[in-house]
């Protein structure tokens, strides 16, 4: 099980959310206590967004606990949206292309859950991806090719709309080749400015979500960090899995949900693969 | 341009050929004197076979010069049949998945050389793939992708009609695309037993291949080197460039020409395209 | 938490304690059931004996269960003679150089535990280390430095003494900057030929230590591998932590106890730190 | 013959001076055209201010022309003062804590040249160094002993008074063992506010040293670079080889000099090692 973090709201060092040494994403993903792997050291990757266009990456097959540089970039990198997923590899092979966040110019992409049979019919849904978009595809994950088959699917015009057909189209592919509740997903994509996130499985239970609750709930939790002192109101976290046992938090979205994060408003609406 | 080595022959060291201080592929690699590319740091690759039917593989994405492991495996390691590969990417990301020699089952291959326009086709010649071995594709290089293509058009049965058919194949889908001249190559591949390489290029000059003449012009180019004396008769070396400057010690296989090595015999056939 | 694991006995090939999916050292390592820390992702190191004197080195940074080349290597490798140590960081920087066994000309040497209060004693024991020796240290942990000021105390000449030395001298020097309790370890040498293990602290408990017992419990605890269907009578395995939950496969070696394993033989002896 | 840049003027993105296709450290560091080694491989380092005190370190031992996240970083990262440098190994390990610049607290360092028998003084010199910064020094290059000593001489009062007794120390260390001509040097040392480089050697010629001329000069280099249009009249590169071969864009240090920058201003003083 992959685990992930994203934030909108006021520019925060990174590492608030990911390095404290208690309910960060790194200090869970050492103790791992909620996931089906036992460990999740398979790959790290952080997207973050600033005056360009273009969010910036940083990826790294190093577990992230000892990866000296991401401590660096977290301790001095402020951003205002950004995205960092811990990898546990259900087969894929572990480098750098395999990493999430995925970008495609200012989009980014990450992915927690999977595509069962995915060897399969992987070739199937590739072949589905725009010819002109094809050649850009540069790991192997199914994560990865989902968000290509989105990119085909129109997700720059109406996200919530190709995340359905993308879905649907997996779902059908697999059901052509006798695979049974193929897909499992919570997901998030931005495009720099606004936030999709998705929780659904073909088969539930899906992957867990939450969203923070009020900032002050937020603020509440690291006391000690002065940094969270000063976070507008409308400041979102949204997370695999709690970073804490805390009570009043942590909201989870439901099963079949997607939620649309503005400016601080969040919107659930129902979720449904549509072909 | 990589560099590459073959090795077949009584058990040997396989520092004997990549290691020495002069006249070795690693030490050839840091001077890079004939290739296009200004250094070739862009991934290793080691393929051996021992006892066992499938060989082995080391791969590494650290300069070869630098990788302790490798000095090490090198010096405790022998093998009869053993390939080595220099990457310099033209473009593809470094990763272990793109390093060569490939390897399927008992099967090993490895590539100097490109195919020009390669994202162009890079969907169509995926797609001409044998479905049954489209997941097994781990990387993103051209050059795995001809791997899969000989592979997917015989290459266990006739591994020469299989290249054959291969080659035409990419400069049959490039032309359709407008692409002139689409294919250099320099390869080599083998399934443990036999050796088989080739010369070919769709506009010449090809990429450079060179086979080492009798065993003595070996031994005479590594006099203090104590493992070689005992090397059999049958031994050879086939090179992408030579190793040393000395005369004697290498004979250059003519442009589109096919060598097959089997217990130190080699033959060489003219090469063809074909469709 | 390190772990590590010691073999002696008739070639084997090396994955056969090391990476089999039950009761192997990184399936073990994976789930860590049994250390202080969560996981040991810090690093992995394999050292084995050939036909050679001096011993091969594989040391990584990526974690072993992630490590290609190690699967690869305990494939196709065998020895008579092997150390594995997976590594968990108490503060010094996750690289090759400062991964276990390490290596002196035909030694090796590994350690689970620490010192404590490293940092303030780290200069006062690197000026106890022979000066002709003071170079070829090449990290920066205390398992390393107790290496080195064991071989400056006669490692090579006679072990026992030279180790009891070795911990009589860290644990005077810590008592002079009042650190109390300063030495854990459970660390194993060898020449090649013999193995020496060794459990003590200064403060018991110490970590722990486990011979196999007989050969053929062993052979039960893989029965479905015919590689150890063949191995002699002699063979021992020695880890810091049982591979498994059966009874009868293992003996816990006392507190302050050092074994000695001379063809397929033990003995174990009273260990007591002297100056 | 490692390779390094200084960079101190109005904030402009790292990449400019780093990853510009023509005329930058890392195109220059693949032609190496002017060092001893063929290529220069053997680690990256990179050290920025920014609002911080202490400042951010990026360090890699993969070739800095493959590395993906160096080139995010450069792409989006912006700094008034930072330092570059590429490795060339003179014999210590590949790995990141011998990767330049080295920090302690506010201050960087970082070096071009050796200490000539190195391991015979290696033990004299560290014991020089002040125990209470012992247990900081990380990796076992010279280059990071010769930062301590200085440390310990007293860098953080006055720079230039603490490198002159750190050469003077490693001559009077060297002489004492037969070792002739010991040290080679261009190195630059800051602590966020100042910039000190220093050409000097034992024997003639040092390694060479060049500041820029005019910034008139320097955007005269990069005319496709807008960023560079905005650069402010007091910014000063420095580097250890010239970027490019035009006339009038840089100055050669003299032997055996020092030089302070300091608000765009540079002055320059004899440099003298003293005891």
């Amino acid at each position: 099980m992959c685990r992930w973090l994203a934030y909108s709201g006021s520019p925060i060092q990174l590492e608030t959310f990911l390095l404290e040494p208690r309910y960060s994403l790194i200090d869970q993903s050492l103790r791992a206590r909620m996931g089906a792997q036992t460990t999740t050291g398979d790959g790290f990757g952080l997207g973050w967004y600033d005056e360009y266009r273009e969010p910036a990456l940083y990826c790294s097959i190093v577990p992230a606990w000892n990866d000296r540089n991401l401590h660096e970039l977290a301790a001095h990198v402020r951003s205002g949206l950004f995205l960092a997923h811990i990898r546990a590899s259900t087969g894929s092979p572990i480098q750098q292309t395999n990493c999430h966040p995925f970008r495609h110019d200012n989009w980014l992409w990450m992915h927690n859950g999977q595509i069962r049979g995915f060897n399969a019919i992987k070739r199937e849904l590739t072949l589905a991806v725009d010819p002109d978009l094809f050649a850009a595809i540069e790991g192997s994950t199914d994560s990865e090719l989902m968000f290509y088959l989105a990119l085909s699917l129109g997700l720059t015009d109406d996200p919530v709309s190709a995340v359905e057909r993308m879905a649907g189209l997996v779902e059908y592919t697999a059901g052509g080749h006798g695979i049974e509740n193929p897909l499992q997903m919570s997901l998030a994509t931005t495009n720099g400015e606004q936030l999709w996130v998705f929780r659904y499985s073909s088969e539930q239970p899906s992957p867990s979500l939450f969203f923070s609750t009020h900032v002050r709930t937020l603020q509440a939790l690291y006391p000690d960090n002065p940094r969270l002192a000063g976070v507008s109101e409308q400041a979102r976290l949204i997370v695999s899995e709690p970073l804490s046992d805390l009570p009043g938090v942590w909201n989870e979205i439901p099963e079949a949900t997607c939620g649309i994060v503005l400016a601080g408003q969040a919107e659930l609406w129902p979720f449904r693969p549509r072909s």
